[in-house]
């Protein structure tokens, strides 16, 4: 798991005393969602100049306390969150702008500031001076982001160049960003398509009435992801191996939900779960998690057939087998949301898990080449890549490679298993019908593990 | 610059002593190129069922002793490179081919053993069930790559589907990374195109009668890129600033070129390159190295408009002058061949760098988006990104922060500026023309810096 990810370079080196000596600043307390408050800590001051600051001014208007911008000016407040439209910049002489903008109000931003950056899809960008331009805004969020302190965030929105004036598709992800639900998210690349979105009746329950699967959700991350669709309005079914069973009920109970014995890999496993949700939950799927994933770590010398086998089995054969078992059966019908559990070792790789890595680059494979292919469908496909997040697993690991591991990321703390389960909330909303394709890191902006 | 992006960790820890606690493997001596030595130090064992494993053999048997596959097999000897063909990799089941090839015969793989897996490109794959399994081979060979010792690599290379049968394309870039000339390239992945390509008259003289610019040539990397050049059969034009004029003279008469006293950044770079060039080159020019660069470290929160710009000036727009200016007014003409410099803080960000980082992240747009523009005149756009690379900056960075730079990669060194050399080296030969687009990272697989 991500952990592992640390491990090599600190398995003899006594953590605490690296931690300190390391001079990393304490970490914040990081301001997360609660249903009924604020989405920000303070104001919102929403400036730059392109086509979607005033969309974004109007469209977040009833919930956030909005200010317009004031280049160049002093500001006597702390704002809770800074949005800037970039997406007026063309060439990289206008990358100026953001200079201009952001310098003399760095120490405006509050704790737990949420900064977000607006850009045009670089690849859809109208010359080629522009395209430049807006992929150097890449470069400079990622750096900003690792320059804020006190849990300050800094992210990066990519929006269709075909996204309509009204921009509706960028509202769920703006929101997501501009709140406690992204608390852990930090120095990411969010993509946009043009596509346009209603907003959900109720911005804190915006999973009410869909039926969402779960896999693995016994117990660690895959609880979390119930319970979080539990209080945005999802009925929730809750899938995990036979010798799961106890745990299985406790958490199908505690979210109201059903619980379904079942090993994803088998044979049968969609035609089970399609009838569980014709028993209980009238037929349809909107929302598929596939959470479910194992570990069989060894280096590849080392390893046997079985580890390999049992690792591709569960954690891409399966997902495959489920999204499209569901969706071809009708089950998962238009609008429905699919979100697949990556990881960082499937971006960077790590030591003693070519197969489990193999696996999770795989998923955001899956997720790449079904998004395309379930696109007329209205059926989105997304990933999300945890980093260290704290988990009964990363509780047993010893204490050196815990306090690295937790340490080494732009937030100085390991994430909570609500952070992954809050980010998968957002993909799987009906507001986020623009956003597919995505793996979305989940990692407080990890150092390690390019 | 990249021994920056380590700083921050380590700013206040006593260095050799982390090296040590840390129990971080000491460094491997890395083979690196000689002309007239064979490219590897060993045989060549090529393997896997695809559609390139014939032609490879075939292509690579006059410079390589090469070894035809025993899947399952125990080895006597260690071989120098091992080549998988897993193009006929179409589902995620069959993954377990490279289980199969590669775990009898890692221990047989010599010191600075070479490795590569040859794919196809994901997004071009016939099927999504292929495409998601060969998007799956970047997790198991950035796995693997962390678990080779004794200087092994392990790259990634992905075909263009259109590639035809002989893929003739490939072979630059497989003797590349077959070769010492990619010591210090690590876990990377390498996107070759559809063009065929026609072998050089002499493999060790690539580029035999070109024609090159190297900007930022007076010292550093800039100047072993100018010995390199001239080595593999190059004239250089030696591009640097007036105040650097006594140092490029020392290079041009190393390398038998001619020296040209330029700030990038004026009005008439260009009409001078150009005029210099008529002058003393014939007036054509086949390759252009953006190499020079600047930094003007600084948080956001506190920099002054002259480091923006100078910033911004130096390492982006004089590239996007130079690059265009020449393309358009003739002077690189068709089958030319275009490198930039990026940095790891394009990649991932940097405290301190948002000018910098920002300039670096344009500059992959850069490479991007003008090999889209110039494909149609067979002129290819690259760009290298550097790790931490020894030199005259980093030997002036305190203790701790040189040793944990130089370790914290795959290879547990610091790369040499002839690794970053000898990769713009194979991007700038004319073999190299199916290779563009691509952003190569020189890093031993750096593990800070996601």
């Amino acid at each position: 798991m991500a952990s592992d990810l640390y491990s090599q370079i600190v398995h003899s080196a006594p953590g605490s005393f690296l931690a300190k000596q390391l001079g990393i600043p304490q970490p914040a307390t990081l301001r997360r969602h609660k249903p009924g408050e604020p989405p920000l800590a303070g104001s919102l001051l929403i400036g730059g100049e392109g086509r979607v600051v005033e969309p974004l001014r109007t469209a977040l208007a009833e919930d956030y306390e909005v200010v317009s911008n004031n280049i160049g000016g002093r500001w006597a407040d702390a704002f809770g969150g800074v949005v800037f439209d970039a997406t007026g910049i063309t060439d990289a002489a206008g990358l100026k702008e953001l200079y201009k903008f952001f310098t003399p109000l760095l120490r405006n931003i509050g704790p737990s500031g949420r900064i977000v950056v607006v850009g045009t899809t670089p690849e859809q960008a109208g010359s080629e001076h522009e395209r430049i331009a807006q992929r150097a805004l890449e470069g400079f969020t990622r750096s900003l982001a690792k320059e804020m302190l006190r849990g300050a965030t800094v992210n990066l929105v990519y929006l269709s160049a075909d996204a309509k004036p009204a921009a509706t598709g960028l509202e769920s992800t703006m929101r997501f960003l501009l709140s406690g639900r992204s608390a852990y998210v930090d120095g990411q690349v969010f993509r946009v398509g043009a596509a346009d979105s209603a907003p959900p009746a109720d911005w804190d329950r915006p999973l009410e009435g869909k039926v969402a699967i779960v896999t693995g959700a016994a117990r660690g991350i895959g609880a979390t992801i119930a319970e979080v669709f539990a209080r945005d309005g999802a009925k929730v079914v809750c899938v995990d191996v036979e010798g799961a069973q106890e745990a299985l009920g406790v958490t199908a109970t505690k979210v109201s939900g059903t619980a379904l014995a079942l090993d994803v890999t088998a044979a049968d496993a969609v035609d089970r779960i399609t009838q569980h949700v014709r028993d209980h939950h009238g037929g349809r799927v909107d929302i598929l998690v596939n959470n479910a994933g194992i570990t069989r770590d060894k280096l590849l010398a080392n390893m046997d057939e079985e580890r390999w086998d049992a690792v591709v089995a569960v954690n891409l054969l399966a997902p495959l087998q489920l999204t499209e078992g569901l969706i071809d059966n009708g089950t998962i019908g238009e609008g429905g949301r699919v979100v697949g559990l990556s990881s960082m070792a499937g971006i960077s790789g790590n030591r003693g898990q070519t197969n489990y890595a193999a696996t999770k680059a795989g998923m955001i494979g899956l997720t790449e080449s079904l998004a395309g292919t379930y696109a007329d469908k209205g059926v989105t496909v997304n990933a999300v890549a945890p980093g260290f997040i704290e988990t009964k697993m990363t509780e047993a690991m010893p204490l050196a490679t815990r306090e690295v591991g937790r340490r080494l990321n732009s937030l100085y703390q390991g994430g909570q298993p609500v952070d992954v389960a809050e980010t998968i909330g957002y993909l799987a909303s009906p507001a986020s019908n623009a956003v597919t394709g995505n793996t979305i890191r989940v990692c407080g902006q990890a150092m390690l593990g390019a």
